[in-house]
């Protein structure tokens, strides 16, 4: 049929291989898999299905494969993946007895191994930057520990903060993040190897050492689950999911913290550009970019969730589609993180803005408090509050500028002290139980923060 | 202008009105809000902003205020929200003295309190419901030991397993579940409760004896960070979200299982629905109905990340939208759960169409492994099994009935004794390696698993 | 066994009962329903398998049933679902008749009717609800054609630009979300009815008549397809997701242009509430609310097409999840836009703050094109310009008070009439390329708006 | 600070200038960066803000660069992104004329322009490949007119089709895609050329003639929208997510039915691959990796919508995250649909395993029919054909062996004649209303689809 000539199925055949084949993004793997291969060949050894010369042969070849990729002199030869790149150079290079390699193995428990030990390892990676984002923050919020700031609600001034207690609330985001990185990593270490095709293994394999052998405190329970689970995948895809929204939401802050009308931090001129027309603009390019990876990102989770959705079980080619959004999300954060930590080192405060922008009516909470310390139950206080503010505002004046009678007539019990109240230092220091603005707690915070931070390192 | 006469401005002030109101969905948090309320009379009570009496009588009007929501007598008062509806009511009951109930607490803290202690209820059901199912899985597992059945790869024949270990490998998937929903309910568990409404309250509040008041052990460490986070539901909506994954994988397996051409397993007929056009038919529409589920569980939690992207911190009226996908999550799995519970109870295998669908081809990898054991390396062996499997088809015999000269012209190391290989249930005993399909492995696996159920029981 | 004891058994049958049936929401198909029997009622009595007065039996039975669900009169007999409650009302009305309505006929072809036909008035009613959107974009910006604000880039002050052209950009968005509409609803207008179960139906249907009845111009081209198309869903929750979008952004830019930093514009205060614990506060929580209903209605999409991917052909059960999230998404716009539109109707601009934030600086680029039209090239402009922004940044003064002689000594193009280039009404009025922010070119965009929206109208 | 010393400040600054910089992925934009630039030189020549000279001149420096590229001996220079590579080089060529080429152009109008010249062109690609598609479709149901196979609701037989209907409701499918592909492509061919970075340009330039210059039928009609509209992605990357979502569908219709217990049709072994572990086996890889795929695109169009969301109105950096989704979808379809055409073109049907599954009881609604057509409602004929379903089962025959007498036992209307309704044949020829399995309705359908194929080839 002229619509399936000769020319037009060679594309497509060039097209299939594209489709089937992974090694142009499964290289990456190599490292695991080599040392996958290893630690297989001694667990083969000690069942006697190697020889002690076979075995050593064996690991000095992976040996060799893996400096050959780790010094990039890698010959690729049209490779369908990288676990037969990596059997057809160890052929290469010890001869048939490669092939005994494979004994039990099959390629479904094989893959599986390789992505848990990379991405262990990856986890790794995501959590020593991240822990030196909240580094930064802990250095910053040490450093201002007296910046009072207007904090906000619905971005509308609310109540007056500490600087370092803002800082502080994206700390905490994040080791919410450390927290479920540690989880995961706990349960990408189960190791599958010895599993087969789907069925285990008959090979009398002790699948317990070999799995200590790489380090998996765990191995699969069933055959069948360890050749099609890609919970972990998942997991570590929602967790960075999650922080990348945690960055989204510190992207937005610094971004109006920063910008026209509030300008109460700089951000360092490396972490901003210029425009290609407008010659005065100066934009918070980094933020913005950090924030738009949050969509990359959430896009990998639901790329592989669909991916799984309705698929039977066992190994399904589909299972392929794992590694990209993987690889991709890893090397997203991997570039976003140290670049936000750069970013949090190099915001220099304004205090004259933060101060600049307090406003006494952030203060009306503490005057209802006053009442209520005086015996007013809440919600009339509240209320007595509400119409002082609307007193001053028709007045055009501030809140503390209201004379004491005006307040005694909406409340006897206002005295002469109430004009302490006016005070940010003061409003600011009252909020002394944990996890409150006052300076004292902060400190607190931020010794706890550090001692969070201690431990991880020492993990 | 005539565009925005009377009546349409009417009909706007209504929407808004029923767009800014929860309380028609937030209602069922009333145990928790109320549960939530009388911690803090005594907490308040403790530092003497209220006296003995009036704690006592605002815990009584709350107890009261729950009965009435408990027997369904409760009358709305076009309420807002569910905190409001419980104190305008408080009021109603105790008076005044109700307003003392709000010094120092922010609906901010409040939502977020009563939001946690909500799924901290919750996810016990869903464990308790997941359960259930896990015990079906090991009750069937158990009951069936002694059957053979194909175990497919890419839905095509691969290699025999014991029915038993198909029903296993679901168990533990679900078991990772149960492990997401602890770790879940652990970060659920942290109080926020006494942040007021972003800085803290100026109150002194014991703050970590209110959270174990509240079952929690743990306080929220900063004020800001506590009204905004909603970290808790995503990560239940994500742990719901891999539940209905492995559902969607559990139910395309038994559609396809028990479809024309397996009929492997019978369903219980009152998970079949007939046809309204075609009496002959009898539908699995349990499970497909289970199997779109999960469109709607990763449809909430995608709905809360995008809510969650780009908001800027501490509390922003959109939080309002994390409610409704957590509420309906959770009435899905306390829906979908025990329907699948009862399916897999009501499941009648069929040992006949089992038997019937082995093929002596699946025992291709026995036949290789055969040559493994006398020295020939498995690459090798792979390859001459390959041989011997095209050689059985293209004489339309099975592969057990190749004659031993034919064996011995691909390898002569095979001797008379190759024929043993031709037994299904030889091959699954031979996969005795833990995790393996072996019978005495699946009775290692069921044993491990109802240990994992009995010591969750106890947890 | 004990675990699946008659107690627990019953509350399984009935949550697969509840599982199952779809009354509870598909019962607002009650008019699509009645409508699509009436018309097929009426297409069987042309092929003679009705009589005539069979026929209007039916015709009058159905209407009497529309009367009752009209009136809320409707009497619920735990029925499945819509279809089999019209049915088993209708036959409790006329009789074993009724039973005929259903010659041919599936519940398979029949919800998909009903399906399309109820979409079909809902995206008028959506059209009709965003038209009244863009109808008070276009008064507003009708009213305020005077008005300069800040245009930003980056969240950076760029280049003034009018209020109303700010407006008429939103307007616009709105506009492609009005053709998208459009080309669902014409997808959506293909009728189904006469496909059967799956194979079509072996009664004389004239299908095309029976589609013109029910106001669809075509009819779907294949039985197996028609039945289990549901691409006009997801285009429905695509198109009213890109509206979400537009929406989030329009609230995204008035939540700030309201906020603290710049108060450009007023919210009426109906569209604002105030806080439970601080007095002084105005919160524009409607905005934040349809900012939120992004996140729901992208979920109802993802939702859907998750349940939808890997399905197999015709119909499956699965296909139930596509009501609620279409509803949902449905009765979200209905309540947001209307709000919306009642939002931009109470704006009340302040012209004195959107002054106030005007800056010599954005007029940097103004200065540039000076350079231009004397024949520096732009990119050498550019540069030049860079310099006296800097200059005057580092004097702190603003960039008109530069002395002549700054500026010639940068470039000799420089002349007295350079003063000129400072006005704010000057630089807008400039850019009257079509689209541009000139008064005249968004009077021109404004009358092209009154077009669409006329056009549309009498659509 | 240690923390933030000299070496790991460089690996930040290396990060930030990766994260900022586009040129690794947009440098595939450079053919319609460079049409764009020369028409644009072509519009500021019309306006004489370039001599001819100039003009001319820079086209030539403009064709020289994209023969650069397109030969692949343009030498990078660290460049931004492809249009500050473009604008460099160009500069080396020509010198300082070139940077009369960004008179009132910005990067933002530039990288739009270029995004939706690049989009129309490969969306092209997309319809071209899709077409091939279909045309396999239409190739196989025409030269197989003659096979009927069952027909499947809830992966359970319901009644006989011809396997062409089955082909081409997968045909159908795909062509309302096109009709989504030509609904995009018109609204991507708007042209935002002439909005400058936001405002507009305050230059003459006819932009309705340099949109026809660039085969763009119209212009953006407000330039604050025009530099922020991403809907056009937005919508190509939902149609694509359609077009996987039909291919999920196809391919898991095609694994069932090549599968085991069906076997109705062979895949050409180039689309199929084997076992590492099990010699057997041909496994539909490329049905398993083009139905994985689907969760691919559906993670980029979520991606995008998740960038877009709260964004305020014009340009921010987060719009950079735009191309690589879409650039991955492109390529993914480019793989995808020609494999996909090679498979269809390679499918071998089995008549034998076709007929073979083909069961009595699929003719059930004939039954019913044959009632319906002796004048008994069809709810009735229903159940009575329920009943004699039930009794062929109980009594072990096909649904045809019943006598006579059993059939009139239930109804008296039965007469010797019923015998001649178990004929899949007739069946299959009895639906006939168009839409319907009949095989004159099928070569219908297939006329009417070349015509489909042929006008779009044309257009």
């Amino acid at each position: 049929m002229s619509l399936w000539g000769g020319r037009f199925q060679d594309k497509i055949d060039d097209l299939m291989k594209q489709l089937n084949d992974s090694f142009r993004f499964d290289r990456r793997l190599y490292a695991a898999d080599i040392r996958g291969s290893v630690a297989y060949a001694g667990a083969l050894s000690d069942t006697g299905l190697l020889t002690d010369e076979e075995c050593q042969s064996i690991i000095d070849g992976l040996e060799q494969v893996r400096q050959e990729f780790n010094e990039g002199s890698f010959q690729e030869a049209n490779d369908e993946d990288i676990h037969t790149a990596v059997e057809r150079r160890l052929t290469e290079i010890v001869g048939p007895a490669a092939g005994k390699l494979h004994t039990g193995r099959s390629r479904n428990d094989q893959v599986a191994t390789d992505l848990r030990l990379w991405l262990i390892e990856q986890i790794g990676i995501v959590q020593s930057d991240l822990a030196a984002v909240q580094a930064a923050l802990i250095d910053k919020a040490e450093g201002h520990l007296d910046l009072i700031m207007p904090g906000y609600t619905h971005l509308q001034p609310a109540q007056p903060v500490l600087f370092s207690h803002w800082l502080m609330s994206v700390f905490w985001a994040f080791d919410r993040d450390q927290e479920r990185l540690d989880d995961c990593k706990r349960r990408t270490a189960v190791c599958p190897l010895g599993s087969g095709a789907l069925s285990g293994t008959p090979f009398p394999i002790d699948r317990t050492a070999l799995a200590a052998e790489l380090g998996m405190p765990a191995i699969s329970p069933n055959s069948m689950d360890a050749v099609s689970d890609r919970d972990f995948v998942a997991e570590f895809l929602f967790a960075a999911s999650l922080i990348g929204i945690h960055i989204s939401r510190l992207a937005e802050d610094l971004i109006i913290m920063s910008g026209p009308g509030r300008r109460f931090v700089t951000l360092g001129e490396q972490y901003t550009t210029g425009s290609s027309l407008m010659p005065q603009k100066r934009n918070p390019d980094s933020l913005e970019l950090v924030r738009g990876k949050t969509g990359r990102i959430l896009g990998a989770l639901v790329g592989l969730l669909t991916v799984l959705k309705g698929l039977p079980s066992t190994y399904n080619k589909d299972l392929q589609e794992d590694k990209e959004p993987l690889f991709d999300t890893a090397d997203t954060l991997a570039m976003v993180l140290p670049v936000l930590a750069g970013v949090i080192g190099s915001l220099v405060p304004s205090p004259d803005a933060m101060r600049g922008a307090l406003d006494m009516a952030m203060l009306a909470t503490d005057l209802a408090d006053y009442l209520v310390d005086r015996g007013v139950p809440f919600r009339e206080a509240h209320h007595i509050t509400g119409h002082l503010v609307r007193r001053a505002e028709e007045q055009g004046i501030t809140l503390d500028q209201l004379p004491l009678d005006v307040l005694q007539a909406e409340s006897a019990v206002f005295d002469a002290d109430a004009a302490a109240i006016f005070d940010f230092e003061r409003a600011v220091s009252r909020r002394a139980a944990p996890g409150g603005t006052a300076p004292e707690t902060a400190r607190e915070q931020i010794a706890q923060a550090h001692k969070c931070l201690v431990a991880r390192n020492r993990a």
